[in-house]
């Protein structure tokens, strides 16, 4: 995109209602309207367009973005830090080992601490089926309680780095990739992506990834396909929002329980390993009483489950069935690649070694996208700023 | 404070002297004159104003802060980051577990390794009796050797962020609080404050914070009551410290061992728990002999008598006596919360929760503090250099 | 330097080619032609001077600078930090352990998702004989294979902070060190330099030290003698690097066996333990198979084998043989000290001490040299850009 481009972009932006999105968190894709969404991949393209041309995007001089991994994370932990430098803000990761929470404290009172100059909270919270969206929540509310006493002179923005619930920084960037890859937003009209679980020889991965998927897609009027194992449903209340986005966008959300069914003729496909729901809930239970015997044993059982669906695994045979034989291959990485990362994974070799380049892409567009929803919460006037940036035109290497 | 205040407290701040504080260390609030102690709150408070009118503070354009934690910390270390970050220094971590200090190097020689970008080095250092302070002072030595000789192009301040002997980060936003709650340091003249010892179950915690708040706190004319158990005094350096304080600034300064006593028609109470002295230096001769069994019995022996002052704990009925029964209740927190974080602890949680919003203001000038112990030091003409920022006026966020 | 010299030198760098090292990493000095070497040295220098001068270089104003440590690290941690810092841009540790890595992702797919919005990538990997360099090739291949893809804005560079080879952060260093110490490259001519092996209680220390300084100090027209046992041979790739090196430029590179005659005359020595290179690679070759076992038992004859060189100790007498009996010492720190970190080590006591400010000012020169490094690498016109920086004249303290 060149400078035109961007003045054009910015200019469109303007068209989009997303004063919704000032001082709100971002924790869940079908909490945003439609504007939202598409201000988000506007001001994400914008900043990609201005770090191509060396356009400075640093509209905080000091300020901190604080983060909070319940969960390891190579891809979203640099995406946040990449977008909080672009930003201007100093990254500072609250690590739970080295602070005093074990201490007793609530979260309402850790999450004032860390925020007296805090303007962005990323939260990664992802292992327990009814928690870690729960938390963000009680985070929000604790800093919103803290700003309105007078206690936090801003009130920090909760951006949801992944939950039990959602990916929205995955989801949204995925999306931003299907854009890119079909050439508009308008362009996924009509396209069928499946949306499939894959066996891996790992049990417990977060739903967050299909949910976020299947709650988000469905919205641009694509053909969403879930396709899973009888037992690894998902959790129905993002079903629902699946099928009302499905029915408000003019697309369709299907069910099944055959990777074929679901990669026939597919332009798009994602094959997943993901925890079945109800199990995952029942882990949770046994975590908050302690039965550490009872996991042990439900680890067990899910292992054995999840090997009785070895076949649900990506292969050149199942892409020969999608459209044209060419179906675009999404994955959140790291995937688990047969006679790579493992024995029996969720992908052949072969699928996911031509696949890289484009994987590489889908990966790219976090950082840019948590940049539009920390940018989106902090002004106001969000076309109005960038202008301002681009009439400034700092370099960003000077 | 809008910014004709803010020029009004730069040109109050002219007509105190600070130059003491320039390219010195901040190491026990007892060592600064009280021009300077009142420099400290005035820039602290210029700089809570400046970041409310969205003007920045940020005179490094590059440059480090050290920090270097021996304990955890979720408030301090988040303060520094803040100030720091505010400033515009970058913070770096120095985690003795992932360098080479295991190795037999010297304190002289990492002090000077570390520092060779570096404008300030925080230093957490508070388990050891004799060992925290000295080890700051240690490091002050070396970087001036630094200096010296060359090897370092600036010389970093040391800001202390907790040791064995002080706290004054904490008891120096303690005060500011205080000044903000009654109206000014004036105000603070005939107050009645309780430095009270508290039941918790755990043992062990520094005396700094009782030790800086009573070493502190006799200087601005207040009666000062330390309170505890007989076997819990405090270190006899500071409470002399604290005896020629009050003489001369018109306070008093009285040691009793009845909480009830110390409650009594008091503005503030600090109920707070903390270790024996001479418990805790025979601890860390145990420690330096390597007898980790008579380290164990010495706990066991802590705890049980510990668990002989179970009734000193903050109650409502202890509020009552204090005057108009609202007193305010300080605590540099986590607070051990009676049904809340253990069973048994230092306050109940109802005095606790309804003090809530105050207490969290009384931490959020903890940033600013350090951020004047650091800019005091760095700037010979420091009314100078803020008339310099206001007049400039960039905004924190463009 | 005061500023007139500072703009000279800016002069000076511009008849230097450097125009190699622009988007090119650097892993080996030998790699480097003689202008580049001499530009990273004329860069450090007009950095320390620009810095002296309190002149900002700060050339970008967002982007990351990723580290990645396999070993512990002190010195080049924070040297690395600072240089980061210096140029604007914010460091951002890949702590492998925090990280997906272990899902048995590759390296490419990982270099890939941290570079994003990385500048430069710093790596200490030193552990293993035949990884540690080869690990950073890789990463150098996986980004430009990535930038090529268009899935990389830009194209990080790769700065080797220590590898099994060669140290070149540290010798780069240590040779600033000498002209400086000495009054120009010029005067390093003739000189001797004792390159010696020396005992340390420890064992397995990377050969990448000694390797380093005999691959560039022979550059110089310097006599460098590399001394150690028989069996403590360093790689002979290196070895014959040093003779083509010795030849080209005038000096000489020989080996011996005597620490006594490597002295005899020696106007500079670099007393420093290291492992043998053979039992090195085998305890790759067992670490690789897994074979726990005969790695301990190799360990126990690494040791046995090294208390047999206990005389191997930079000592007074020793000390007395150089020079005027004043030959300079360096040390990459920390070193294994007499009766200080160690009962028996590497050197007595009272030379490291009186040594002790000249190798602290050694070390000081690390973070100019990365700095140069990366700003080499980014910057294809460095002298123009330099200039631009002191016309701008941007204060580092404002």
């Amino acid at each position: 995109m060149d400078k035109i481009g961007i003045q054009e972009s910015v200019k469109a932006l303007s068209q989009l209602r997303s004063e919704g999105m000032h001082l709100d968190d971002f924790l869940l894709t079908w909490e945003r309207s439609d504007d939202e969404i598409a201000a988000t991949f506007a001001v994400a393209e914008i900043f990609r367009g201005m770090r191509q041309n060396n356009i400075s995007a640093r509209v905080f001089d000091s300020g901190l973005a604080i983060s909070l991994f319940r969960d390891n994370s190579t891809r979203t932990r640099f995406s946040f830090a990449s977008a909080a430098n672009f930003l201007g803000l100093a990254l500072q990761d609250l690590d739970e080992g080295k602070s005093q929470i074990a201490h007793g404290e609530t979260v309402r009172e850790t999450a004032n601490m860390v925020s007296f100059m805090a303007d962005v909270i990323g939260i990664r919270d992802d292992m327990y089926i009814g928690k870690g969206n729960a938390y963000m929540r009680e985070v929000a509310t604790a800093v919103q309680q803290g700003h309105e006493a007078g206690i936090l002179e801003q009130r920090p923005t909760i951006v949801n780095l992944q939950c039990d619930i959602d990916h929205p920084t995955q989801s949204m960037a995925d999306t931003l990739h299907l854009i890119n890859h079909f050439g508009g937003v308008e362009k996924l009209r009509g396209k069928k992506i499946a949306m499939s679980w894959a066996y891996s020889p790992s049990y417990g991965k977060p739903l967050s990834v299909p949910q976020g998927v299947v709650g988000l897609m469905t919205r641009f009027g694509m053909d969403v396909v879930l396709a899973h194992p009888k037992g690894y449903e998902i959790m129905p209340e993002v079903e629902a929002v699946a099928k009302r986005n499905a029915a408000a966008s003019g697309g369709s959300f299907v069910k099944t329980n055959s990777m074929e069914a679901a990669f026939e003729g597919a332009d798009i496909v994602y094959p997943k390993s993901w925890a079945p729901f109800a199990a995952m809930e029942k882990r949770t239970d046994l975590y908050g009483n302690g039965d550490f015997e009872s996991i042990k044993v439900l680890e067990k059982e899910l292992l054995a489950q999840n090997a009785e669906f070895k076949k649900w695994e990506c292969t050149e045979s199942l892409m020969g069935q999608t459209r044209e034989k060419k179906a675009l291959y999404l994955h959140c990485l790291p995937a688990d690649i047969t006679g790579v990362s493992c024995d029996a994974g969720e992908v052949a070799a072969s699928v996911f070694d031509r696949s890289r380049d484009p994987l590489y892409r889908q990966a790219s567009y976090k950082p840019y996208i948590i940049a539009a929803m920390i940018f989106l919460a902090r002004f106001k006037n969000p076309a109005g700023k960038l202008m301002d940036l681009l009439n400034a035109g700092f370099a960003r290497i000077r």
